[in-house]
């Protein structure tokens, strides 16, 4: 990454610098923070300090994309979700906690044409706010791989995530408090969406009932991810239209 | 550190923000960035790293301070130097490589009184920059902790030492690689130099033959710590005076 690597560290490194003059750093403030750096290392959460700035990551990477707008993929993705049978329900304990949910929806080609066997990878927190594969939850719980029939068309059971708080025990939650800043997320479910000759799209879906819609910790809501479920026969329902962005052709060279 | 944390910080993650937007980073890149942040603290190499903006904390932290510049700490301090007896040497193996140096000075409060009694806690690489410690080097060797007498004068014998490469095998050195920055620093002997009721003194000096004077990868050579060693019967010599702070009496309360 040679060049790229000069401009890039480089500028990081003068920013740093800019900002540790700007604000008079103290020598008992770089203890703090080597100490800090050691702690995130050492506890395991480089991935969920580092996902507090996906989301400027993904709004550059994806700011010309066609389609449905997309959000981060946060540190709790795990790539072997259980591959679910028809009728699509994910996997939960008996009683799980929280309002049912139905989530329906289809998904499209950004020009609207209906995308059959589209992969819908779907994973989500408890009401408890845990993910499987990241506490003690049964593995794979709340995970699974769907997929769409000839029409683009989808329907999943679930249950209504619990607004989640990131893990705030170790240091990356002590960090967040010394700032005074909460480490709420709104409840969300998360998914990949992916189908043959387009772009996955990596994306999560808001309730509009959650608390921290407009202080989301990890600054990753956007207006067209916000669902507005109803009550429908003893459940929450909502309907949910995924376009995908065709793969860029290969531009032939010279 | 509320207030203070969240200004800091807040900005911080502002500027770390604006980067990633100003220089259009790739998932990629954030990938790469992880794996790094995982890597340096898996190789202990957090003091290290954060030793290449030591220099901004320490100019900010001594920047109205009276007496002789200081310059940073660095990562390869240890605190339990041989105390060495007069005639001072440092500790050394027998037919030690390097050409020999005998450092002699003073101790002086700022306003020039001479410092009975301070006293100079000394460490420094080998010939090939290599510190005891931090390799297979004996316990104690080029270390050592001597006082001044009562005119404040004194004087230490010592072999010159070579540029010194900071480690770059691990992935700070891989960092700087990248960016096509070399690793060197220039041939410094280390000290801290202490006395009842003055600010201790963390300072270096710098061999005048020394390569990289001019781009130090610890941005931490200052003029006034350049020194300019002649030849003087077998041996290279020079001669530096400390001045030191005396310590601000306590501002009463009200």
């Amino acid at each position: 990454m040679n060049n790229r690597g000069e401009q890039v560290i480089g500028e990081l490194f003068r920013r740093i610098n800019t900002l540790i003059a700007d604000y008079d750093l103290t020598y008992d403030e770089y203890q703090v923070a080597q100490q800090w750096l050691i702690d995130v290392g050492q506890a395991g959460e480089w991935p969920l300090a580092l996902a507090l700035f996906e989301h400027a990551v993904e709004q550059q990477a994806h700011k010309d994309r066609a389609g449905s707008q997309g959000t981060i993929l946060g540190p709790f993705y795990l790539p072997d979700s259980p591959v679910l049978d028809l009728p699509y329900e994910l996997p939960h304990r008996p009683g799980e906690k929280g309002d049912k949910l139905l989530m329906t929806g289809r998904v499209l080609s950004a020009d609207g044409t209906p995308l059959d066997g589209a992969v819908l990878d779907v994973w989500q927190a408890d009401a408890d706010g845990l993910y499987s594969g990241f506490s003690d939850l049964p593995a794979g719980l709340l995970r699974g791989k769907l997929t769409t029939d000839t029409q683009g068309r989808f329907a999943l059971r679930t249950i209504v995530p619990g607004a989640f708080t990131i893990p705030h025990e170790g240091p990356v939650g002590r960090l967040l408090a010394a700032c005074g800043w909460h480490p709420w997320r709104p409840g969300h479910i998360h998914m990949i969406v992916s189908a043959d000759e387009h772009e996955p799209l990596i994306t999560q879906l808001y309730m509009d009932s959650s608390d921290y819609l407009d202080d989301d910790v990890a600054s990753a809501v956007k207006n067209s991810l916000i669902v507005h479920p109803h009550r429908h026969g003893g459940q929450l329902a909502f309907d949910y239209e995924f376009r995908l962005a065709p793969l860029r052709a290969a531009v032939p060279a010279g």
